[in-house]
């Protein structure tokens, strides 16, 4: 459980996922993309959903992204969602296109809703051509009572993670519960030739499109566009929210008296999530969470952390448990804001390492113990301004060498 | 031997370095900074030369850079340089700036000329005081001629780079014979707590300032700020030229009918080193070239070579021999450069894998020979203008997790 600044509380659920809210179903099945595990999954709405999504700055944008894009656009809402894995259908040309688009059709024709009702993802090897007879024979079984269950939907989304991604929150709005769900795959920011990171979140707030779509916009930046496992920015990226209205609460908007605890309940599955895809990069032991304090400008304290966070030898450096600070201050160094030396404070956990434009000195053996736990921190006062971020990543490890030098051969 | 487009030609002379052109010696010797290999080294001139340097962007600039920027603004000339390795004296505060003063104006004792007259570097671990009695000994003994010649010198400057860097290259000016001689060490941008690349280059050229440090600058920009071993930009990195004029020819300046043969010249000795140290990488096993063609600019082009070859992703498939074309396609997407997915094409070697937007058949196994080779080329053709660039590197192994997991502890 957590507080937030308004007094309400928000209940974290944490084996609770896309079907906790109101009206919410999802499923999943194996029709054939992988060998034996399930690899084409839906989620879908009783009623119509206010839906926004954030999706890759890549420019080899993958087709089912185009196709759910132009699909949100029409109405801002959307019923259900169908996924497969195993397969990106990204830099499939115009054939992928129309591949996507009758996936999209023949799911909305089974649900007997408009085709832009649907919107479509897909994740996996990019370049490959889909296999429509298998989409299509499973999209016909998909909705049957056998292959429901959202344990089938977070399997039906994996690709080469190691474990499943899902969280749920609740709070009070209106005197009515109001529930959030989340789900998400991803182990890379692209994994080998492997697209990519997708979060699904669902809620059955009632809640006006422009103020989630804005909401999302925010969060997204301040969650999944903060973590990193190797920097690679893939073609499929994608969340999406859904939100049903059926927890009969009065439309939520910035103005509403509850919107700050609505916010931080969205705020909190995507952040979960998020940090589950971090901690579960190809090859990590651990979660890395680098927090910067002191900005001039959330663009500055996003900058600083990401550099940090992204930098290899940083991340090899904590995977050999090394509490190697110089590292830390040269990427602060290069990160392009501009910083003075003598004014910045580093931690590693509780312990600061850099001072005053020197090392300052600390129990190796205390640091070390320190860092051969499964979350490490760093902490990076730059004493500038009072804005703050957070970033998150994970070690770089012999096996992401591994991974990623024989995946495809 | 290689032809430039004057007609005129470059020897190359792959076994000389900075004491190829006249009037140049270099020593060096072991002073106790490492346990027992050579650690203090020198570069002078019989007189003055011309000098410009270039200096890393990391806002954490190390005291020797201070020193060395400062002193060459006097007059921009310099007669010597000395450099010492295994200590980069690095975010160390008022009294590093004080023993990089110090070294300069031991140095400059010795050699009989003013303080500013000599540039000083420094290598090695971050965060350290230098041992200055161990130096001052050293430098009492450094123009010894038991200590001259220019292996020392090359042997001196490195850390944990596993090759010494150097190249020569002569040409015919005003009928005179110019030389270039470089030196180089570096086994990452940063090193494990091993700040940095360092280049040195010497040349009896007779050159107007101006027209040398504008040379300096763009080439350094199309040479050694175009590697990468791992993203790192070092708070030691610095590129110095000097230029004494003993060859006898006509000062040479933008407008001189040979101005274009000096540059490629001076090309040729910073891209060799450049390409040494890439390869060099840490834990690297092969050599990655990236050429890009058909930019609307040079920075596009720059910044799509940069993406590609920075990609843990394309780095580590390369490592294992996988044509993984999808990470490079990837990475020209979010390079941050507007591109038309469909107009571009991306060959591997000699084997184009990627086209109008869809991969090309290719043969697995040749390709597969082609990368185990020590070289490989990645080749992209943009279609947008008629500007090129070339990026280098390496592969991303199991060697650079284990040099770096495992440095400080």
């Amino acid at each position: 459980m957590a507080q937030v600044t308004t007094g309400k509380e928000i209940v974290i659920l944490k084996d609770e996922s896309v079907t906790l809210p109101k009206g919410f179903k999802a499923g999943g099945l194996h029709c054939g993309l992988k060998r034996k595990k399930l690899d084409l999954g839906y989620i879908a709405s009783a009623v119509p959903a206010t839906a926004a999504g954030v999706y890759t700055t890549n420019v080899f944008q993958a087709a089912p992204l185009v196709v759910t894009q132009e699909s949100l656009a029409k109405e801002n809402k959307i019923q259900a969602i169908v996924v497969n894995s195993a397969n990106a259908n990204a830099c499939t040309g115009e054939q992928g296109l129309k591949d996507a688009y009758e996936m999209q059709s023949q799911f909305a024709a089974e649900l007997g809703v408009k085709d832009h009702l649907v919107a479509v993802t897909s994740t996996g090897v990019i370049g490959e051509l889909l296999p429509m007879d298998k989409i299509n024979t499973g999209i016909k079984q998909l909705l049957h009572k056998d292959n429901e269950g959202v344990n089938n939907f977070l399997q039906a989304i994996l690709t080469t993670d190691l474990m499943v991604k899902q969280i749920g929150v609740q709070m009070n709005i209106d005197g009515k519960t109001v529930s959030i769900g989340g789900a998400a795959k991803g182990s890379g920011m692209i994994h080998p030739n492997m697209a990519t990171m997708l979060g699904f979140v669902t809620t059955d707030a009632n809640i006006a499109y422009t103020d989630l779509s804005s909401a999302l916009k925010d969060i997204t930046n301040e969650t999944f566009n903060m973590i990193t496992v190797d920097g690679d920015t893939s073609t499929n990226d994608m969340v999406v929210v859904m939100a049903n209205g059926l927890a009969g609460n009065g439309q939520l908007t910035k103005d509403h008296p509850d919107w700050e605890v609505f916010y931080a309940g969205l705020k909190t599955v995507c952040e979960a999530l998020a940090k589950k895809i971090a901690r579960d990069g190809e090859g990590a032991t651990k979660l890395i969470e680098v927090k910067v304090a002191g900005a001039f400008s959330q663009q500055a304290a996003r900058a600083v952390g990401k550099a940090i966070i992204s930098s290899n030898l940083v991340k090899t450096a904590i995977y050999g448990t090394d509490a190697n600070w110089g590292r830390i201050v040269t990427a602060i160094g290069y990160s392009g804001v501009p910083i003075d030396p003598n004014s910045i404070k580093v931690s590693i956990g509780a312990y600061p390492v850099f001072e005053n434009g020197l090392p300052t000195p600390f129990d190796e053996a205390k640091l070390k113990q320190y860092l051969e736990q499964e979350n490490v921190q760093i902490v990076v006062e730059l004493n500038q301004g009072d804005v703050s971020a957070t970033a998150w990543g994970c070690d770089l490890t012999y096996d992401y060498v591994k991974i990623n030098a024989s995946y495809r051969t």
